[in-house]
């Protein structure tokens, strides 16, 4: 999608020097642009558990193009196998993450050591963001009659989408799953508004949703996250777009904490609740994703304080008294009953065992 | 209640000089400590507007004690009726401000013009303060019984209790609402972990209710307001005490923004959740919440960035894009349905009009 003006992606080699695989530094976003450059697969890991880059699709190319980085050091089957295990442990809840790396290995495993893993650990990491790329705009044509049919039947008025954390090009490599409906509802013309929850704590909806919806010139507002429930019960909401970080077979999605709440007041009020996600991020291992799901716990010190711009520099201010506890879980859990419909690559399914197989057969247990 | 040991209340004469009403600037915990002198009736309803005092019961007392202010300046008919309507204009949402000035210009107003006049108001204002920590401390009496039954069911263990905003003796004059039956449940020895929603935009809970529980020694810990949903799915919340800013005679909850959602997902898991207020805050002439409680909407500034300790000083930094367009509601509605019970002072009742008119037979339409 566009920054100012030109189209840009979340991660890429950087041209004048294969070796170096160009992310931008998305810690900085909205207030300074940064690129950084990964040379080795320690950088790429930080980079993960850092949360230079975050979103589930865009983490798993990152631990793609870190086993392209490892091979850059040695093809050595031992080393390459535990760059994969440490690329593996940056974070504990996106899944797209484990299969990523283990496709990566697997592509780069089968052929014997040498200057060839090379080669194919790069293309496969290219591969699988242009397959990311064509599968999130995919998305996106799957959601866009939703819209579609929501405008024309407020006549052409604006549709308002309430849309939880950042799902958009900058979790991905381009487009994003929740956005990407909704960036192909721009390209033909539809009116809206988005509801961007701000997402404490770390904010992804203020900082990275805004920017990419004010970058594309779609309209939108910051809200609270306290803000969602209101807004439905005052019939300004038509619609809830979310991404997912993990969704079992049954159709429960792990998603940025505080998604569940949304879903229970869109249920509460009729409004319809969709979850765009990749295949990738389904979890056919996992049912009942309230037990199962590993959910991250993060530090206090992202509770206690905040970063924001303070007029010359990004600044972390404290929030709290200076002792106070805090604890902090990354994600949340949204039971399938709450979920009008999941939308991906394939098209849209219910959000239950019968749906999902009915877009994935493949996943059937034999 | 404590602040470094000794007792405190939010509002009270300058015991060297009567025509001067202390307050606690609010605006500045818990980093700093302001205590500010009121001197005319514009002092006081700035510091209700501009929120260096909040909360419904002290906004009420604050507003009588304005009356007071404003009859040291002239005793008037004009000038106080003028006054009074001042005071009302401040803020829109607490019906305890109405009630609180109305019942200070009756009296002020039923004795001709003159200084006793100024005597009535003065007296009045520090009755309604007495009253106000009666009826605090009452539903903490009718409170403790709630949580002294999960801890006995508990053996003992810690009852966990979430809490959302400010409902304490901050915002009060002494004990609070919410969390006066805690600061009862304490004197009794219960062990007790509070889940603090940090509450944005303002973030009272992160400021105030932290600050609260942090000098009275009680064990808490602050969240994201994303993440009490999780909190109660995952069995970690044994009961959900919230305060109320208005509340209609079918039982339907005006609260700060977000009270919903939480009642949303107690009530999906089946956690109690109760509302604590003083009668003051019933509406009786309002039934249907989500149609007639006025909402304030407040500034864009509020989401768009936020205040707190950059180590040396309290700054604000920006969260946002800097062009973003925010909106801000201050509160929602929780209907009666979602809501397990009120506490009042005089005793807990069903949230509906039924259970009301049981407790406050009174407001019986005739």
């Amino acid at each position: 999608m566009l920054v100012n003006g030109k189209p840009q992606r979340t991660i890429w080699l950087d041209p004048d020097d294969p070796a170096k695989v160009c992310i931008i530094d998305q810690r900085a976003l909205p207030f300074e642009w940064i690129v950084e450059s990964l040379l080795t697969v320690s950088d790429a890991a930080r980079a993960i558990r850092e949360m230079h880059v975050r979103g589930a699709p865009l983490i798993g190319v990152t631990a793609a193009f870190g086993v392209y980085l490892a091979a850059l050091e040695s093809t050595s089957n031992v080393f390459l196998s535990e760059a994969g295990n440490w690329l593996k442990h940056t974070r504990p809840t996106a899944v797209d993450l484990f299969y990523a790396v283990d496709r990566a290995l697997r592509a780069v495993l089968a052929i014997p050591e040498g200057p060839d893993r090379v080669r194919i650990a790069r293309n496969t990491a290219l591969e699988m963001a242009e397959e990311s790329v064509r599968s999130c705009r995919q998305i996106g044509t799957h959601g866009l009659p939703l819209i579609r049919k929501i405008s024309q039947e407020k006549g052409g008025g604006p549709v308002h989408i309430l849309t939880h954390c950042n799902a958009g090009w900058l979790a991905c490599i381009d487009y994003g799953t929740a956005l990407s409906p909704i960036y192909l509802a721009q390209e033909e013309g539809i009116s809206m508004h988005i509801w961007v929850d701000e997402t404490r704590p770390r904010n992804q909806g203020a900082r990275l949703t805004a920017f990419e919806l004010e970058q594309q010139g779609i309209p939108y507002s910051v809200i609270v996250d306290n803000a969602g429930g209101h807004l439905m019960q005052q019939g300004m909401v038509d619609l809830v777009l979310v991404g997912s970080d993990r969704t079992t077979l049954h159709g429960d999605v792990a998603n940025k904490i505080g998604t569940y709440l949304k879903a229970l007041a869109a249920f509460d009020n009729q409004v319809p609740f969709y979850v765009a996600l990749p295949g990738t991020s389904i979890d056919p291992s996992l049912t009942d994703g309230m037990r199962t799901i590993p959910v991250e716990q993060r530090g206090a010190v992202e509770v206690k304080s905040i970063e924001g711009w303070d007029g010359r520099k990004r600044t972390e201010v404290l929030l709290t008294p200076s002792n106070t506890p805090a604890v902090n879980y990354g994600f949340d859990i949204t039971p399938a009953r709450l979920v009008t419909g999941l939308i991906t690559e394939r098209g849209i399914c219910r959000a239950s065992e019968e749906g999902i197989l009915t877009l994935f057969p493949e996943w059937k247990s034999p």
